[in-house]
């Protein structure tokens, strides 16, 4: 089997890539697969991408980001929920299924983690049908704990998946992402559980490498770089039933420095080595 | 009862002080117990801070820290376990019968978190009748999951107390620290755990505030400004029979910029305010 059949590049670890590099740099390197995030989609037109990857035949394994839908505030919830609709309505145009959910941090002033959490399930109930009248699912992504107050209250695939349950497979799943929860010995069996329920809906890779940088954001790290075992995740979540795309995801301000066709080209020789190999 | 009756200042959240400076501080604004560090202590000298707090009439609430216990190599883990039998010694010395461990991150290369966690139960059977022989618990502090590779490797209560408890609870326990366990919706559980075992040595306290500074060391917030809720943590550790100190102990830069005896005094307002009204 060819090593990059499962790869898929997330777009933005290498956002110094216009929509066409980024494209054609796929087409070269026989890479199969690409993750989208909203705004550089909105830029170059969701229709003009949904073109541009279709005749490449390139897949589209996600787009990213929906979710932040902590809000206390009725009107910012309106308005959250429907930001959310639309990302469902990009993400059918572009021929992908899976929307993956950051769901947002503390408004302001809030100490109320379990609230906020509650707040996400509400919205939950909204967006779930909607997702599933477009041929969409909906990946709640745990983010790690190091982001619970600004950014994502759902810190662990336990939470993810407890939030998941309550509504079905096919509308509501979660994002298996190494960087996020690698460091939780409870996440194999947690990995299993969303396997038997079907809830893989997309499986992400960052490494982890220290120091982080000032506010902890821009410090993923390179596959094969940092401290995680990238082949014993791919393991559980193989042994979990999931066979799907295999997205690699850097925030990086170092590889966001340097040429976007070199980065890419590296990641992809990364991924055969670090996780295929 | 006096407001700051279970009040601690663990001595990093005033660095800047020197010891007859903070303990005179402690005098001064009627602040009863200390938590104490193994280097500033060295470097003045066990035995005259020991007689120093003591004629104080300061209670020594901790010493912070041992641990470090996760080497591989034969001669450094050799080292390790003795620099600990030392810590002891100076606990003992020092008059506090709690010894906080921070239990080390991965050596360099591992990237087997399972394994390094397993050295450290090795290492605690060695250390544990030792310290009961000297008079002093181990206190287990599980780090945010953001310090697993470079610090500790113990990231949660959960598993904090899976290592404590293959041992005496006066032998080994935990440290129950706000900063690194806010985020856990387990936290609750685990410290009633920790209570109905007699596991808990020590209740630290840190507000969680964004965004985190490069390397995440020294961003601790002041209590009441972040997005901790003291009171709520005070409740568990009190339903799980906790009435020993509070101890405060803030890493910021801010706080070490500024005059340590005022920062001291803010502290203890910050406690009355926050935590005991």
């Amino acid at each position: 089997m060819n090593d990059l059949a499962r790869f898929s590049i997330n777009q933005m670890t290498v956002k110094q890539l216009s929509m066409p590099e980024l494209v054609d740099t796929c087409r070269e390197l026989g890479v199969p697969g690409v993750g989208l995030w909203r705004e550089p989609v909105q830029t170059y037109g969701v229709e003009a991408t949904a073109k541009l990857v279709r005749d490449a035949g390139l897949a589209v394994t996600t787009l990213c980001r929906g979710g932040f839908l902590t809000a206390i505030d009725p009107d910012e919830r309106a308005r959250a929920l429907d930001d959310n609709r639309r990302a469902v309505d990009e993400a059918a145009t572009l021929g992908t299924d899976v929307l993956v959910l950051v769901s947002g941090g503390l408004p302001a002033g809030s100490k109320d983690l379990h609230g906020a959490r509650e707040r996400i399930a509400d919205a939950l109930a909204e967006l779930g049908p909607y997702a599933e009248d477009h041929g969409v699912k909906l990946a709640i992504e745990p983010l790690h704990p190091m982001y619970a107050s600004d950014r994502c209250v759902v810190s662990t695939l336990t939470q993810a998946l407890d939030l998941a349950e309550r509504f079905p497979a096919h509308q509501v799943g979660v994002t298996v992402d190494t960087y996020h929860i690698w460091w939780d010995d409870r996440a194999p069996e947690q990995i299993a559980r969303a396997g038997a329920g079907g809830r893989i809906h997309t499986f992400q890779l960052a490494d982890w490498t220290t120091p982080l940088p000032e506010g902890v954001l821009n410090g993923r790290g390179q596959i094969g770089d940092g401290a995680i075992d990238m082949r014993e995740w791919l393991g559980y979540v193989t042994a979990a039933g999931y066979t799907g795309p295999i997205e690699v995801e850097l925030f990086n301000d170092g590889l966001w420095a340097r040429d976007g066709r070199e980065v890419l080209a590296e990641t992809a020789t990364r991924f055969v080595e670090h996780v295929i190999a």
